[in-house]
């Protein structure tokens, strides 16, 4: 066993259920790793020899350590400021009406159109640190502000550039149809075909991206367009998401399950049809908490359907200008809790092993032997306060990698 | 004019109102700190002549000023975590069902007068750590936690050590009448009576706390109890603030009004004439956003009373680990607008004048000349930003007392 580092004396929420324990708890642990890999976890007692003299240790003092989080669901790039629309808002606009009027996103699209890629790499470097600085070690982006192949590929450049120089893991999502752009208005067709025709082809030519996404809706695209975005997704090997169900029932997400698509996301209007194609396609429920919150949304996700469909839930805060500018996951947690009264067992595994699956990772996301070692130490003294409490910073060590990447 | 150090290049909120502008804008300003105390502002044009080569100059390059934030409303000091109540309250119990089983408040306050003073200290720093770093400057905390005179005592001076060793100013508010102590049960008016006999002209002589709380509540205390708390700490110089109508109209407020108190706080259930008294008495309404989203309250407080009645309104955490969790101030203005629909600038007003006069300090909340240099400097383009954007950290630098003690 190649060991370049020990943590010992930790408790263990490994997310790897055992019976009733969803945490998979290992008391009085130790987590041996190398070569950027767990190479062993398991009681103290059972330690294999190792030559502690030469090894770094940590002791954790009765501490826990989870595995590092996963924001599954973000739309990190993009330039310009919506306070100003947030205070229509709270003169009673809706979203929909100042969309309507030129507002909303297409606000955004404009300044990130104009935005040079420095600057878009600044302000989303400081959002990712900010979930960095909450034990986040991989997050999912999208583009989707560009709307032009041009404006597209430079939101996923500025991705990889983050992935490249940033200790968190970045998974890049292509959302070209995410919203019409203006100089589409009245031919979503014509965009469409943009979108599978130029811009799915070269995201897919320059490995911008893994996965490709819709807006599914209708102040987005429709059922017929968005199946086209998937099938050519699917053609060019991409992995498939979905945004679907959030404002109404468009079947977006049995239409994402037929694609074996990895996530249907929102979900606030999701039916037991759409329940039951997810769970026969094997695919993940993303809940945004911070956009039904945001938008004060009443109409909740299917939750009791989901867990009786024992379909796997993702917590993730669809970070983005518009209806979820809230740049925490650990915020996430708890209003998935509050608001949507998961356990707070069940947001753990939202934001861990559920969250791997909603990206198709599988070395990610648990904590057991051959895993990345994605390590987060907290003082706490047991995981529940990780969504119970919020805003006291428990986080006190991270390892990405097995790389000691952040001490508080 | 004695000059410590100078912010130039910077828009100010200087929180006094000029006709509609609720932020009180001065744009390209220039700000004036010596002496701890704001020496002089307004426009870069009409600066004085100063030796700006001897003193210490900072160019915000056009972002902004705000006063520092006033978090007016908090339970800092405590033991124990009641993460597991979280759960239980997941699996459907009520708050009260728990609180009746010997749990919610009970769980704190044995945790809390079995703990060591450095215990408390060293977790109550981490709060206020919290705070801090989001640009909070003043923090006021309560007691009441302890419910015996030694263990009351011993969180007040924990409050007390806090203020002299901690940047930020510390108000301590003496809530003896939080709870009835499981030793008093079935004996409020005995524990009353311990409250005003000796907790109260022991707090008062060891000057331990500036402000006197009580918590009106038919889980509380009753109006006529409240009535003695209020009257015995108004003998002995006490300010005056109240718990009240959070779940139920027990005509607390009229009372504290009656006794002309600084605030009464959460008031869900204060109807017009409760607004009424407020009004001609001059308080202010201490609004809890934290408390109400987490105990998903449906009943708001009357915010479009307490606005017609021109009733100042503040927002504060409400910090305690049985309803409100939620350690950052930022979050509460988001919680304000979003939840609450006050607008971006009534959020503000809310955590700098509006919450100084909460605490009857007249001293700060406000950038004038004159008033405690406590300043915040804030990467953002509009101080609406601060209430619609969560979690991406846009406090700069932070005075207080003129003295730079943050710099992100
Ligand atoms: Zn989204
Ligand atoms: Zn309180």
């Amino acid at each position: 066993m190649h060991a370049d580092h020990i943590i010992v004396d930790v408790n263990i929420a490994t997310m790897e259920p055992q019976g009733d324990d969803l945490y998979g708890v290992i008391e009085q642990g130790a987590v041996v790793m190398g070569e950027g890999v767990i190479q062993w976890l398991g009681p103290m007692s059972e330690l294999p020899e190792l030559d502690l003299l030469s090894i770094p240790v940590t002791s954790a003092k009765g501490a826990w350590v989870t595995p590092g989080l996963i924001d599954c669901h973000t739309h990190l790039v993009f330039a310009g400021n919506r306070a100003r629309e947030f205070e229509r808002r709270l003169q009673g606009e809706s979203y929909q009406a100042i969309a309507e009027q030129g507002g909303g996103i297409a606000t955004t699209v404009s300044a990130t159109r104009a935005a040079e890629p420095e600057q878009l790499y600044v302000s989303a470097k400081q959002r990712l640190d900010a979930l960095y600085a909450e034990g986040v070690t991989t997050v999912e982006t999208k583009s989707g502000y560009g709307l032009n192949l041009a404006a597209e590929l430079k939101l996923l450049e500025v991705a990889k550039l983050l992935d490249s120089h940033h200790p968190v893991s970045i998974q890049s999502t292509f959302l070209g149809a995410h919203a019409l752009p203006k100089e589409y208005q009245g031919d979503s067709d014509g965009y469409i075909d943009l979108v599978c025709e130029q811009m799915l082809p070269e995201v897919a030519a320059k490995k911008l991206a893994s996965a490709v996404d819709v807006f599914c809706e209708h102040v987005g695209f429709s059922h017929a367009q968005t199946e086209r975005v998937l099938k050519a997704a699917q053609d060019l090997g991409f992995k498939l998401k979905l945004h679907a169900e959030q404002l109404s029932n468009m079947g977006g997400t049995a239409l994402a399950a037929k694609y074996q698509a990895l996530s249907s996301d929102h979900l606030e209007y999701l039916d037991e049809q759409g329940v039951k194609a997810m769970a026969q396609s094997g695919m993940v429920a993303v809940l945004l908490p911070g956009a039904f919150y945001y938008l004060r949304e009443s109409q909740y996700p299917p939750i009791e359907l989901l867990h009786r469909y024992n379909v796997p839930i993702a917590i993730a805060t669809d970070f983005n200008p518009g209806t979820s500018p809230l740049c925490s996951l650990q915020l996430m947690m708890n209003m998935a809790c509050t608001l949507f009264r998961l356990t707070p067992a069940q947001a753990l595994q939202g934001v861990t092993c559920h969250a791997a699956r909603a990206l198709g990772l599988a070395d990610r996301g648990t904590l057991a032997p051959g895993q990345r070692a994605d390590v987060a130490l907290w003082d706490i003294e047991h995981p529940a306060q990780l969504s119970y409490e919020f805003g006291t910073k428990p986080l006190k060590q991270l390892w990405i990698q097995g790389v000691l990447s952040k001490t508080f």
